[in-house]
């Protein structure tokens, strides 16, 4: 099945930056089947479907390379609240999280994703087979991180037990087309040596992506510091968990030295770099800029919604942009297409996913995203990488496809609805607000 | 005529920032009449019509305390280039900007702050007789700056010639309802202080508000270092341009000594902190902690949209909670309320309005907003302020009142079509988008 998309303004984010102000893409089932100029377009080809652009900016599938899908529930609740994850986070999620809360939580969260034009996520978080059924039934991308951590969990009753679940988890998704399972062991600060080795293993006997938060919190580093006189990316190194073409993708970063990003570069160690979630917590801005001058892989994430708050990538663009030019004293840093860039390419690099999505190439998974142009803050449209990441918002996503299939449709889900999927995680939240009140009460 | 607003959680803003999580608000006319319990309504009180408010958050209309309503063709021109104001914006002013290009700009820019909610702002720009017109065809408050500066500019062809220009315009627009005439001396590197002077005499004779840009650029503070071995505050002061009860607003105020924020304090002089502009030019974090510390007015502003690109308060609401905090090292610095607050209370209080509107209150004019709770990125809602601040963005404004007269009802404008005003604006935009293309290029 050929499907024409036609009349867009294509962002390529291919190596060359192509862009076609006046152009098309053609999709042929899952794939790009070519992209380029309208005049250029073999008028005698046979479509079976054609999709009016609108002019609307066509772009690769935005890749969110650290979330938390099953914790919608938490988001608005104690945002600035110092001792948010002690008071609210862990032990709402030992009380309240259910499979199920966890199952409609990561729904909801993949819509919201889909609405952005967010098209391939990489999740951290427990019950993460549940997960994968939500994730195959909304039909989005994503590589899905069970969470192994030093104490019991709503989802084991074992200290480490995720290191199980995993072992049952991983092999049962191995081959699916849209889904890479994956282990997350939390923090190397809140997991043994052993633990955090055995997750290694896992991910080589498996041959599957790892992730963890690393050099994020303030404690985090001290208790390195403390215990071994190491920073936290010195301590796995020195235990032997960096690996030579690691599939290690490092949640947050803040918290560099030179050396720790020499290390990152040795061991092709990914970064997944929440600006939001970084910032609203007060915990810094990560060396970006020097990160990506030793060729460290870098993807943008939001973190989970309580957190970043919002799954969507623009905040993140937009956030980039200023946090990075105020820290680097430098306006002409990091132009808008660099951060383009970062949120397509750079998010499917870190996830080495790069050969499949990220741009719009023929030969690609069909990954895509139309942003119309019609909205009041759209206009005017002088250069297109500065209107997606210092005007626009994730209500400007009109259409977005993934695998070659429309999942956005007119700024509307089309396997859900979404005002039922909100009645359906509403309905299983009853114990976990009832709760949350009382703590937010205390 | 009563109009009853029902359904609604209402965040009155006042002083003791009550909330009615399930309320209502009454206007008459053009005023507030009642806001309150759901409960508590009079159930025989007739209304001459009611609005199902759906659960929408209610809150008083946002205001903008600085932009350049004017610039909208700018938009998304030059975003990271270091010399964008004299490789773009001072030259294609002068070449390409006409009367008739910054009348349809400002009905553009005047519509879409209203679908932002932005019911309030304060302009300082060129042709302010026609942005006059233009505010009151589109029935929006406003405060309307005529720019002075030390050259030729695109209405004057006399250096200072703004000063002329506002005493023709000033009186004209003396006693609207809705507008507030304004004198606006640009910088003060960009005045002798003879025309700061007069600016001030003006702001005087009529008791109208003064604008301009102060302490935000490199330069300027360079320049009354190297000159006079003061401030740019310090040198205001030191002329006799601050006065006791000022009507001064300041904008960004990012380069402050201690002495500096003394002098605001006793000058009692607004400041109108643009974060999103500061922060994207890489120009810094002004002290706003300690601006408010010493009792100093502050609102938020956007800037243009050719530095803040979009108009809205709630982009700048969430740069300002991730900029703080991280500025503070306190995640717990600025929660969500006071941020809120700053978009409208203090906004009010920064243009000497908070007697008239910044609040949900008996008496007050209806400029209120309601912002819809049904879309992906507003669920759950524990806490309101937190909503607004970490997950709305402008889509998310559902109907809008100024002064008791909806201007937008389900996200549409009522008085005029968005497509118009952009095709009306794009068209005017001929020699402007030429001229410009021909500058990116070079």
């Amino acid at each position: 099945m050929k499907t024409l998309i036609k009349d867009v303004y294509v962002l390529t984010m291919n190596n060359k930056k192509d862009v076609y102000k006046n152009g098309y893409v053609l999709l042929e089932d899952d794939q790009i089947l070519a992209v380029g100029s309208m005049q250029d377009l073999t008028k005698e080809a046979a479509y079976d479907k054609i999709i009016e652009g609108g002019h609307a900016i066509a772009m690769p599938g935005m890749i969110n390379s650290h979330t938390h899908i099953g914790m919608i529930p938490f988001r608005s609740l104690g945002d600035d609240s110092p001792d948010r994850l002690r008071r609210f986070l862990f032990p709402l999620e030992k009380a309240c999280m259910t499979k199920e809360l966890a199952y409609h939580s990561a729904k909801y969260a993949i819509a919201e994703m889909q609405l952005a034009g967010v098209t391939t996520f990489m999740d951290m978080y427990y019950f993460e087979n549940e997960l994968a059924v939500a994730t195959d039934e909304m039909g989005s991308r994503a590589l899905l991180g069970e969470t192994v951590i030093d104490f019991e969990t709503c989802d084991t009753t074992e200290v480490y037990g995720g290191l199980k679940v995993a072992e049952e988890f991983i092999p049962k998704w191995l081959n699916h087309k849209l889904i890479t399972p994956a282990i997350a062991p939390h923090a190397p600060n809140t997991n043994s040596p052993e633990a955090l080795l055995e997750a290694c293993r896992l991910s080589e006997k498996y041959n599957v992506p790892i992730t963890m938060h690393l050099s994020e919190m303030d404690y985090e580093m001290q208790y390195f510091n403390e215990h071994y006189k190491t920073t936290p990316v010195e301590f796995l190194e020195s235990i032997g968990f960096l690996k030579e073409n690691s599939r290690l993708i490092a949640a947050h970063c803040i918290h560099l030295t030179d050396l720790d990003i020499e290390l990152l570069e040795k061991f092709d160690v990914a970064v997944a770099h929440c600006i939001g979630a970084n910032t609203k917590s007060a915990k810094g801005v990560a060396r970006i800029h020097d990160m990506l001058a030793h060729n460290i892989r870098v993807g943008l994430g939001t973190d989970g919604p309580s957190s970043g708050n919002t799954l969507d990538l623009f905040t993140q663009m937009k956030l980039f942009a200023n946090f990075h030019k105020t820290t680097l004293k430098d306006r002409g840093a990091f132009p808008a297409a660099e951060i383009v860039d970062l949120a397509t390419m750079g998010g499917a690099r870190a996830l080495k996913l790069d050969d499949t999505v990220g741009s719009l190439e023929p030969g690609k998974k069909a990954d895509l995203v139309l942003v119309e142009t019609d909205s009041v803050n759209m206009f005017p449209l002088f250069d297109p990488y500065a209107v997606l990441v210092y005007s626009a918002n994730a209500s400007n996503v009109r259409d977005v496809f993934i695998n070659g299939e429309a999942v956005v449709r007119n700024k509307r889900l089309i396997r859900y609805s979404l005002a039922a999927l909100r009645e359906t995680l509403y309905s299983h939240m009853g114990d976990f607000s009832k709760t949350a009140k009382i703590y937010a009460a205390e």
